[in-house]
């Protein structure tokens, strides 16, 4: 922002340090900047403290590659799941939205990205070697690719799905079909079309 | 979110700060949340440090009400700014945009806010005492309204105008009219019902 109103320095340092948040631009972080300082400077402390603990203690489990405080976070420590199944997803939230559908009791791997060519993300910067090795235990029965269903997730689980088929592994994939609850004439064609195609007996 | 997963404390208490930002929900949060952790944690600790410095080191300036580090600040205490005019306007992010137009050398007054009633935010809630106070210091001879012009901003100008006008002061508006540099055709009806009511001889 062209401007010869001489700022405060530490008003400078906040916005250009609330750049690093995903979305946020030059504009939209001078708004939160003002917003913190002017109506919760409470909550800009707290949010300071929770930064530092957060990136001071938390870690990548060394079993699924999600945030945990230990080496190996709870849910890989759990000796309730089944450690045949091995579900693979993209992010924490994508873990978090398969966990609440309390239909799944196995174990998870975090890729924590995906494969976006377009971006210039490829295999090499999204780390596969780890979720071979771990698929390779021993224990793992089948691989439960679940990344997303867009470009991305679908190249994703393309490469996923011949690296682990190559190593004897058992591979699936989320079913594609129409959304539980959801009416027919509301549903994308596509979507129609693959439910078509995947159709089951009953 | 409902979910089953322990997730670790760090983590929960990072996604409930960052809920601070304004127009951040949970699922952004979590989003910033993920990407910090992940892609950028040096940009975590700086934005950490940064939010701790400008909440300790900056406060109100006790003239103009932006913010500063000092107890007046620099705009304020230049000696070459004009003391006679006085221009109020919502937010610093306001200052800024009439100080880049290079169009203005009197001083500043921050409302860091403005009436909204329909949000529950009335005079008392801005703190319209410090402006009239400031305004009578005896230097000033006009002064300048420059709340948006938007239905919260001009009824903060209406507001203050009787306020100010009471108090024996010059006010004045920004002029309203056509946006320099665009064609008629696409500038809004009421925009252009202004610029011809408040027409001008050249």
């Amino acid at each position: 922002m062209a401007t010869g109103l001489p700022e405060p320095e530490p008003l400078l340092t906040l916005v250009e340090a609330l750049r690093c948040l995903p979305g946020v631009g030059v504009r939209s972080a001078r708004r939160m900047a003002y917003h913190l300082l002017q109506r919760d400077p409470e909550g800009a402390l707290r949010l300071g403290a929770a930064l530092n603990q957060a990136v001071t203690d938390l870690r990548h489990c060394e079993r699924c590659n999600s945030f945990s405080q230990e080496p190996i976070c709870s849910t890989c420590r759990n000796p309730d799941r089944d450690a045949s199944l091995l579900c693979v997803v993209e992010t924490p939230a994508d873990q978090n939205m398969i966990e609440a559908s309390h239909g799944y009791r196995g174990l998870y791997y975090v890729l924590q990205g995906r494969l976006a060519p377009l971006e210039g993300v490829g295999p090499d910067q999204v780390h596969f070697g780890q979720l071979m090795e771990r698929a390779s235990d021993g224990q793992v029965r089948e691989v439960i690719l679940a990344t997303n269903f867009t470009a991305e997730g679908e190249t994703t689980a393309y490469y996923l799905a011949d690296m682990l088929r190559a190593r004897g592994l058992n591979v699936t994939r989320l079913a594609r079909g129409v959304p539980s609850g959801s009416e027919l004439e509301y549903v994308d064609a596509g979507t129609i079309a693959w439910a078509l195609m995947e159709r089951r007996s009953t």
